[in-house]
Protein backbone atom coordinates (compact mmCIF):
# COMPACT_ATOMS: atom_id res chain seq x y z
CA UNK A 1 0.00 0.00 0.00
CA UNK A 2 1.47 3.38 -1.22
CA UNK A 3 1.74 5.96 1.88
CA UNK A 4 2.26 9.24 2.08
CA UNK A 5 4.00 11.60 4.81
CA UNK A 6 2.13 13.48 8.14
CA UNK A 7 3.12 16.27 9.54
CA UNK A 8 1.46 17.68 12.10
CA UNK A 9 2.29 21.38 13.33
CA UNK A 10 1.35 22.21 17.13
CA UNK A 11 1.46 24.89 19.19
CA UNK A 12 -0.19 27.57 21.59
CA UNK A 13 -2.95 30.34 20.49
CA UNK A 14 -0.45 32.86 18.29
CA UNK A 15 2.64 30.49 17.57
CA UNK A 16 1.96 30.75 14.10
CA UNK A 17 1.25 27.65 12.89
CA UNK A 18 -0.54 28.85 9.63
CA UNK A 19 2.14 30.60 8.27
CA UNK A 20 4.80 27.72 9.25
CA UNK A 21 2.26 25.75 8.26
CA UNK A 22 1.89 27.45 4.47
CA UNK A 23 5.54 27.62 3.81
CA UNK A 24 6.60 23.92 4.68
CA UNK A 25 3.33 23.15 2.11
CA UNK A 26 4.44 25.48 -0.37
CA UNK A 27 8.18 23.84 -0.06
CA UNK A 28 6.78 20.32 -0.39
CA UNK A 29 5.37 20.93 -3.80
CA UNK A 30 8.85 22.44 -5.47
CA UNK A 31 9.78 18.69 -4.29
CA UNK A 32 7.22 16.83 -6.02
CA UNK A 33 5.03 16.19 -3.69
CA UNK A 34 1.04 16.40 -3.74
CA UNK A 35 -0.08 18.26 -0.68
CA UNK A 36 -2.91 18.46 1.36
CA UNK A 37 -2.77 21.00 3.81
CA UNK A 38 -5.20 21.03 6.87
CA UNK A 39 -7.04 21.33 9.94
CA UNK A 40 -9.42 19.81 11.72
CA UNK A 41 -12.33 19.65 11.76
CA UNK A 42 -11.12 20.19 7.71
CA UNK A 43 -14.44 21.02 6.19
CA UNK A 44 -16.01 18.00 6.85
CA UNK A 45 -19.58 18.62 7.02
CA UNK A 46 -19.94 16.13 10.76
CA UNK A 47 -16.48 17.21 12.10
CA UNK A 48 -17.66 21.46 11.48
CA UNK A 49 -21.00 20.45 13.26
CA UNK A 50 -18.94 18.30 16.13
CA UNK A 51 -16.61 22.10 15.90
CA UNK A 52 -19.31 24.41 16.44
CA UNK A 53 -20.61 22.47 19.90
CA UNK A 54 -16.91 22.82 21.45
CA UNK A 55 -16.83 26.33 20.35
CA UNK A 56 -20.17 27.79 21.22
CA UNK A 57 -19.18 30.39 23.45
CA UNK A 58 -22.82 30.11 25.11
CA UNK A 59 -21.49 26.50 26.10
CA UNK A 60 -19.62 27.38 29.52
CA UNK A 61 -20.78 24.70 31.15
CA UNK A 62 -19.05 22.05 29.17
CA UNK A 63 -17.64 20.06 30.90
CA UNK A 64 -13.59 18.82 30.35
CA UNK A 65 -14.67 14.90 29.42
CA UNK A 66 -17.30 15.69 27.47
CA UNK A 67 -14.93 18.11 25.35
CA UNK A 68 -12.46 16.02 25.19
CA UNK A 69 -14.60 13.43 23.55
CA UNK A 70 -15.94 15.96 21.37
CA UNK A 71 -12.42 17.05 20.03
CA UNK A 72 -11.74 13.04 19.61
CA UNK A 73 -14.91 12.16 17.69
CA UNK A 74 -14.00 15.34 15.32
CA UNK A 75 -10.74 14.26 15.06
CA UNK A 76 -11.63 10.93 13.99
CA UNK A 77 -14.02 11.89 10.98
CA UNK A 78 -11.43 14.01 9.53
CA UNK A 79 -9.22 11.68 9.70
CA UNK A 80 -11.17 8.83 8.43
CA UNK A 81 -12.63 11.23 5.31
CA UNK A 82 -9.74 13.15 5.06
CA UNK A 83 -6.37 12.67 5.94
CA UNK A 84 -6.56 8.73 5.51
CA UNK A 85 -7.40 8.85 1.69
CA UNK A 86 -4.89 11.32 1.20
CA UNK A 87 -1.66 9.31 2.82
CA UNK A 88 -3.23 6.45 0.72
CA UNK A 89 -2.78 8.26 -2.47
CA UNK A 90 0.52 8.86 -1.17
CA UNK A 91 0.28 12.94 -0.57
CA UNK A 92 1.93 14.61 2.00
CA UNK A 93 -0.48 15.95 4.38
CA UNK A 94 0.00 18.65 7.07
CA UNK A 95 -2.21 19.19 9.53
CA UNK A 96 -2.72 22.08 11.68
CA UNK A 97 -3.23 20.34 15.14
CA UNK A 98 -3.65 16.70 16.04
CA UNK A 99 -3.62 14.17 18.83
CA UNK A 100 -1.07 16.41 21.04
CA UNK A 101 -3.14 19.21 21.34
CA UNK A 102 -6.18 17.07 23.02
CA UNK A 103 -2.75 15.98 25.42
CA UNK A 104 -1.82 19.30 25.76
CA UNK A 105 -5.14 21.21 26.01
CA UNK A 106 -7.33 18.69 28.22
CA UNK A 107 -4.72 16.19 29.59
CA UNK A 108 -2.53 18.33 30.95
CA UNK A 109 -4.05 21.89 31.11
CA UNK A 110 -7.51 20.94 32.17
CA UNK A 111 -5.96 18.26 34.54
CA UNK A 112 -7.79 14.93 33.17
CA UNK A 113 -4.44 13.66 32.44
CA UNK A 114 -2.22 12.82 29.76
CA UNK A 115 -2.80 9.00 29.76
CA UNK A 116 -6.64 9.29 30.15
CA UNK A 117 -6.94 11.24 27.13
CA UNK A 118 -4.53 9.44 25.10
CA UNK A 119 -6.80 6.20 25.44
CA UNK A 120 -9.74 8.26 24.15
CA UNK A 121 -7.80 8.61 21.03
CA UNK A 122 -6.10 6.01 20.82
CA UNK A 123 -9.33 4.97 20.30
CA UNK A 124 -9.92 7.49 18.22
CA UNK A 125 -6.77 7.56 15.40
CA UNK A 126 -5.77 4.02 15.92
CA UNK A 127 -2.38 3.84 14.88
CA UNK A 128 -2.09 6.56 12.55
CA UNK A 129 0.29 8.59 14.45
CA UNK A 130 2.21 11.66 12.85
CA UNK A 131 5.65 10.57 11.13
CA UNK A 132 7.10 14.28 12.34
CA UNK A 133 5.33 16.53 14.95
CA UNK A 134 6.83 20.29 14.80
CA UNK A 135 5.83 21.90 18.22
CA UNK A 136 6.13 25.57 17.72
CA UNK A 137 7.26 26.93 21.20
CA UNK A 138 6.07 30.31 22.49
CA UNK A 139 5.48 31.79 25.71
CA UNK A 140 1.43 32.44 26.06
CA UNK A 141 2.17 36.01 26.89
CA UNK A 142 3.66 36.48 23.62
CA UNK A 143 1.29 34.49 22.00
CA UNK A 144 -1.34 36.15 23.23
CA UNK A 145 -0.50 39.37 22.53
CA UNK A 146 0.15 38.84 18.87
CA UNK A 147 -3.48 37.67 18.54
CA UNK A 148 -5.28 40.38 20.18
CA UNK A 149 -2.60 42.90 18.06
CA UNK A 150 -3.72 41.21 14.86
CA UNK A 151 -7.44 41.26 15.43
CA UNK A 152 -7.52 38.75 12.60
CA UNK A 153 -9.88 36.43 13.36
CA UNK A 154 -12.96 36.22 15.90
CA UNK A 155 -12.08 35.33 19.74
CA UNK A 156 -13.38 31.49 20.98
CA UNK A 157 -14.16 30.05 23.72
CA UNK A 158 -10.43 28.85 24.14
CA UNK A 159 -9.09 32.24 23.87
CA UNK A 160 -10.44 33.75 27.04
CA UNK A 161 -9.49 31.04 29.66
CA UNK A 162 -6.88 33.11 31.45
CA UNK A 163 -2.80 32.80 31.38
CA UNK A 164 -2.40 30.43 33.35
CA UNK A 165 -4.26 28.15 31.28
CA UNK A 166 -2.01 28.81 28.08
CA UNK A 167 0.72 28.85 30.63
CA UNK A 168 -0.38 25.16 31.61
CA UNK A 169 -0.78 24.27 27.95
CA UNK A 170 3.07 25.06 27.03
CA UNK A 171 3.91 22.89 30.01
CA UNK A 172 1.91 20.18 28.55
CA UNK A 173 3.57 20.63 25.00
CA UNK A 174 7.08 20.82 26.49
CA UNK A 175 6.82 17.29 28.61
CA UNK A 176 5.47 15.93 25.30
CA UNK A 177 8.14 16.68 23.48
CA UNK A 178 10.73 15.47 25.74
CA UNK A 179 8.59 12.27 26.21
CA UNK A 180 8.57 11.52 22.46
CA UNK A 181 11.66 13.14 20.91
CA UNK A 182 12.00 10.63 18.02
CA UNK A 183 8.72 12.32 16.55
CA UNK A 184 8.59 15.79 18.19
CA UNK A 185 10.67 18.53 17.57
CA UNK A 186 10.72 21.81 19.19
CA UNK A 187 11.20 24.76 17.45
CA UNK A 188 11.67 28.44 19.24
CA UNK A 189 8.79 30.64 17.58
CA UNK A 190 9.62 33.92 19.23
CA UNK A 191 12.04 33.84 16.54
CA UNK A 192 11.44 35.94 13.31
CA UNK A 193 8.61 34.34 10.97
CA UNK A 194 11.61 33.73 8.22
CA UNK A 195 13.84 32.10 10.74
CA UNK A 196 11.40 29.24 12.28
CA UNK A 197 10.57 28.70 8.39
CA UNK A 198 13.80 27.70 7.93
CA UNK A 199 14.63 25.43 11.12
CA UNK A 200 10.69 23.88 10.20
CA UNK A 201 12.31 23.28 6.54
CA UNK A 202 15.42 22.37 7.76
CA UNK A 203 13.54 19.45 9.95
CA UNK A 204 10.93 18.49 7.38
CA UNK A 205 13.69 17.76 5.02
CA UNK A 206 15.92 15.49 7.69
CA UNK A 207 12.85 13.37 8.33
CA UNK A 208 11.87 12.80 4.91
CA UNK A 209 15.86 12.02 4.06
CA UNK A 210 14.78 8.31 6.35
CA UNK A 211 11.52 8.22 4.02
CA UNK A 212 11.64 5.23 1.61
CA UNK A 213 8.22 7.39 -0.07
CA UNK A 214 10.07 10.69 -0.36
CA UNK A 215 9.58 11.39 -4.16
CA UNK A 216 12.01 13.70 -6.25
CA UNK A 217 10.22 15.75 -8.75
CA UNK B 1 -22.05 11.50 51.16
CA UNK B 2 -26.34 10.81 50.25
CA UNK B 3 -26.78 8.69 47.63
CA UNK B 4 -29.75 7.55 45.95
CA UNK B 5 -31.06 5.09 43.63
CA UNK B 6 -29.89 4.54 40.27
CA UNK B 7 -31.71 2.68 37.68
CA UNK B 8 -31.46 2.66 33.88
CA UNK B 9 -33.85 0.71 30.96
CA UNK B 10 -32.39 -1.13 28.19
CA UNK B 11 -33.77 -2.78 25.12
CA UNK B 12 -34.25 -2.30 21.03
CA UNK B 13 -36.02 -0.37 19.49
CA UNK B 14 -40.06 -1.02 19.89
CA UNK B 15 -39.11 -3.04 23.45
CA UNK B 16 -41.62 -0.42 25.07
CA UNK B 17 -38.32 1.39 27.64
CA UNK B 18 -40.92 4.41 28.00
CA UNK B 19 -44.28 2.61 29.38
CA UNK B 20 -42.29 0.72 31.86
CA UNK B 21 -40.30 3.26 33.06
CA UNK B 22 -42.77 5.73 33.42
CA UNK B 23 -44.66 2.94 35.95
CA UNK B 24 -41.26 2.24 37.80
CA UNK B 25 -41.39 6.16 38.34
CA UNK B 26 -45.05 5.93 39.42
CA UNK B 27 -44.47 3.11 41.59
CA UNK B 28 -41.33 4.64 43.55
CA UNK B 29 -43.24 7.91 44.10
CA UNK B 30 -45.57 6.41 46.19
CA UNK B 31 -43.13 4.49 48.19
CA UNK B 32 -41.90 8.24 48.83
CA UNK B 33 -38.44 8.61 46.80
CA UNK B 34 -37.87 11.69 44.70
CA UNK B 35 -38.03 10.43 41.28
CA UNK B 36 -36.12 11.85 38.49
CA UNK B 37 -37.11 10.40 35.13
CA UNK B 38 -34.09 10.65 32.28
CA UNK B 39 -32.67 9.93 29.11
CA UNK B 40 -30.19 11.07 27.20
CA UNK B 41 -29.53 13.59 26.30
CA UNK B 42 -32.26 14.41 29.02
CA UNK B 43 -33.12 18.51 28.06
CA UNK B 44 -29.33 19.49 29.11
CA UNK B 45 -28.88 21.62 26.25
CA UNK B 46 -25.01 20.70 25.26
CA UNK B 47 -26.04 17.04 25.23
CA UNK B 48 -28.98 17.80 23.01
CA UNK B 49 -26.66 19.44 20.79
CA UNK B 50 -24.70 16.63 20.55
CA UNK B 51 -27.68 14.58 19.91
CA UNK B 52 -28.79 15.94 16.56
CA UNK B 53 -25.63 15.63 14.99
CA UNK B 54 -25.69 11.88 16.03
CA UNK B 55 -29.18 11.47 14.77
CA UNK B 56 -29.06 13.58 11.29
CA UNK B 57 -30.30 11.90 8.48
CA UNK B 58 -27.91 13.87 6.39
CA UNK B 59 -24.87 11.97 7.99
CA UNK B 60 -25.34 9.05 6.66
CA UNK B 61 -21.03 8.81 6.35
CA UNK B 62 -20.70 9.34 10.15
CA UNK B 63 -18.13 6.53 10.43
CA UNK B 64 -18.83 4.21 13.70
CA UNK B 65 -15.73 5.22 15.72
CA UNK B 66 -17.21 9.06 15.67
CA UNK B 67 -20.45 7.60 16.43
CA UNK B 68 -19.80 6.06 19.54
CA UNK B 69 -17.78 9.20 20.99
CA UNK B 70 -20.39 11.17 19.83
CA UNK B 71 -22.80 9.60 22.16
CA UNK B 72 -19.84 9.35 24.83
CA UNK B 73 -19.38 12.60 25.32
CA UNK B 74 -23.58 13.50 25.52
CA UNK B 75 -23.22 10.90 27.94
CA UNK B 76 -20.77 13.16 29.95
CA UNK B 77 -22.40 16.32 30.23
CA UNK B 78 -26.18 14.67 31.12
CA UNK B 79 -24.44 12.48 33.38
CA UNK B 80 -22.54 15.69 35.04
CA UNK B 81 -25.72 18.06 34.67
CA UNK B 82 -28.43 15.93 35.60
CA UNK B 83 -27.98 12.26 36.82
CA UNK B 84 -24.55 12.93 39.84
CA UNK B 85 -26.61 15.78 41.11
CA UNK B 86 -29.65 14.01 41.31
CA UNK B 87 -28.12 11.03 43.52
CA UNK B 88 -26.12 13.16 45.72
CA UNK B 89 -29.66 14.80 46.44
CA UNK B 90 -30.92 11.07 47.67
CA UNK B 91 -33.28 10.44 43.94
CA UNK B 92 -33.91 7.63 42.17
CA UNK B 93 -32.76 8.44 38.84
CA UNK B 94 -34.72 6.06 36.11
CA UNK B 95 -32.64 6.94 32.73
CA UNK B 96 -33.95 5.57 29.47
CA UNK B 97 -30.71 3.94 28.05
CA UNK B 98 -26.72 3.82 29.51
CA UNK B 99 -23.59 2.78 28.99
CA UNK B 100 -25.36 -0.62 27.83
CA UNK B 101 -26.84 0.82 24.76
CA UNK B 102 -23.57 2.03 23.17
CA UNK B 103 -21.78 -1.57 24.23
CA UNK B 104 -24.95 -3.48 22.06
CA UNK B 105 -25.09 -0.94 19.51
CA UNK B 106 -21.60 0.46 19.03
CA UNK B 107 -19.90 -2.25 20.55
CA UNK B 108 -20.85 -4.98 19.47
CA UNK B 109 -23.77 -4.15 16.49
CA UNK B 110 -21.51 -1.73 14.49
CA UNK B 111 -18.49 -4.47 15.67
CA UNK B 112 -16.16 -1.96 17.25
CA UNK B 113 -15.55 -4.30 20.49
CA UNK B 114 -17.20 -3.98 23.29
CA UNK B 115 -13.93 -3.62 25.13
CA UNK B 116 -12.98 -0.64 23.06
CA UNK B 117 -16.51 1.21 23.79
CA UNK B 118 -15.96 0.42 27.17
CA UNK B 119 -12.76 2.10 27.30
CA UNK B 120 -13.94 5.39 26.20
CA UNK B 121 -17.55 4.91 28.32
CA UNK B 122 -14.84 4.53 31.24
CA UNK B 123 -13.82 7.61 30.50
CA UNK B 124 -16.89 9.57 30.25
CA UNK B 125 -18.88 7.64 33.18
CA UNK B 126 -15.88 6.95 35.38
CA UNK B 127 -17.31 5.01 38.72
CA UNK B 128 -21.13 5.36 38.34
CA UNK B 129 -22.69 2.51 36.85
CA UNK B 130 -26.11 1.56 38.07
CA UNK B 131 -27.07 -0.15 40.98
CA UNK B 132 -29.88 -2.22 39.09
CA UNK B 133 -30.14 -2.18 35.05
CA UNK B 134 -33.35 -4.00 33.28
CA UNK B 135 -33.02 -5.14 29.64
CA UNK B 136 -36.28 -5.51 27.85
CA UNK B 137 -35.95 -8.34 25.38
CA UNK B 138 -38.09 -8.14 22.43
CA UNK B 139 -37.11 -9.81 18.91
CA UNK B 140 -36.56 -7.14 16.42
CA UNK B 141 -38.90 -8.19 14.24
CA UNK B 142 -41.70 -7.68 16.93
CA UNK B 143 -39.93 -4.28 18.09
CA UNK B 144 -40.00 -2.97 14.74
CA UNK B 145 -43.26 -3.79 13.72
CA UNK B 146 -44.50 -1.81 17.17
CA UNK B 147 -42.95 1.20 16.34
CA UNK B 148 -44.11 1.25 12.74
CA UNK B 149 -47.58 0.53 13.03
CA UNK B 150 -47.30 3.19 16.17
CA UNK B 151 -45.93 5.68 14.16
CA UNK B 152 -45.99 7.84 17.34
CA UNK B 153 -42.61 9.24 16.53
CA UNK B 154 -40.38 10.40 13.80
CA UNK B 155 -38.58 7.66 11.94
CA UNK B 156 -35.14 8.26 12.58
CA UNK B 157 -31.33 7.46 11.14
CA UNK B 158 -30.99 4.60 13.39
CA UNK B 159 -34.22 3.04 12.35
CA UNK B 160 -33.26 2.78 9.21
CA UNK B 161 -30.52 -0.02 9.41
CA UNK B 162 -31.51 -3.10 8.32
CA UNK B 163 -33.40 -6.06 10.44
CA UNK B 164 -29.63 -7.90 11.11
CA UNK B 165 -28.48 -4.87 12.64
CA UNK B 166 -31.23 -4.98 15.15
CA UNK B 167 -30.45 -8.52 15.55
CA UNK B 168 -26.59 -8.26 16.45
CA UNK B 169 -28.00 -5.52 18.96
CA UNK B 170 -30.31 -7.87 20.29
CA UNK B 171 -27.42 -10.39 20.55
CA UNK B 172 -25.54 -7.76 22.37
CA UNK B 173 -27.34 -7.34 24.75
CA UNK B 174 -28.14 -10.92 25.88
CA UNK B 175 -23.78 -11.16 26.07
CA UNK B 176 -24.19 -7.98 28.75
CA UNK B 177 -26.89 -9.55 30.39
CA UNK B 178 -25.27 -13.22 30.37
CA UNK B 179 -21.74 -11.43 31.87
CA UNK B 180 -22.95 -9.09 34.44
CA UNK B 181 -25.81 -10.95 36.13
CA UNK B 182 -25.54 -9.11 39.52
CA UNK B 183 -26.43 -5.78 37.93
CA UNK B 184 -28.74 -6.41 34.29
CA UNK B 185 -32.19 -8.55 35.21
CA UNK B 186 -33.45 -9.85 31.17
CA UNK B 187 -37.66 -9.38 31.14
CA UNK B 188 -39.40 -10.39 28.15
CA UNK B 189 -41.05 -8.00 26.50
CA UNK B 190 -43.02 -9.79 24.69
CA UNK B 191 -45.58 -10.20 27.07
CA UNK B 192 -48.62 -7.63 27.77
CA UNK B 193 -47.23 -4.72 29.22
CA UNK B 194 -48.90 -5.02 32.67
CA UNK B 195 -47.07 -8.39 32.96
CA UNK B 196 -43.10 -6.31 31.40
CA UNK B 197 -44.16 -3.97 34.22
CA UNK B 198 -45.21 -6.36 37.05
CA UNK B 199 -41.88 -7.90 36.70
CA UNK B 200 -39.91 -4.67 36.44
CA UNK B 201 -41.44 -3.66 39.79
CA UNK B 202 -40.70 -6.83 41.56
CA UNK B 203 -36.83 -6.83 40.45
CA UNK B 204 -36.80 -3.18 41.50
CA UNK B 205 -38.47 -4.01 44.85
CA UNK B 206 -35.87 -6.95 45.21
CA UNK B 207 -33.00 -4.57 44.49
CA UNK B 208 -34.30 -1.87 46.76
CA UNK B 209 -34.39 -4.35 49.95
CA UNK B 210 -30.62 -4.87 49.83
CA UNK B 211 -30.06 -1.07 49.16
CA UNK B 212 -29.03 0.62 52.48
CA UNK B 213 -31.00 4.25 51.41
CA UNK B 214 -34.42 2.36 50.98
CA UNK B 215 -36.93 5.18 52.12
CA UNK B 216 -40.02 4.22 53.69
CA UNK B 217 -42.42 7.14 53.14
Amino acid sequence: MSRGFFLTIEGGEGAGKTTILQGIADWLKTRGWDVVATREPGGIPIAEKIREVILDRGHTDMEARTEALLYAAARRQHLVQKVEPALAAGAAVLCDRFVDSSLAYQGHARGLGMEEVWSINRFAIGDLMPDLTLYLDVRPEVGLTRIRSAGGREINRLDLEDLSFHQKVREGYLLLAQRHPERIVTINAEQPPQQVLAQALEETEKRLKGFSHFRVK
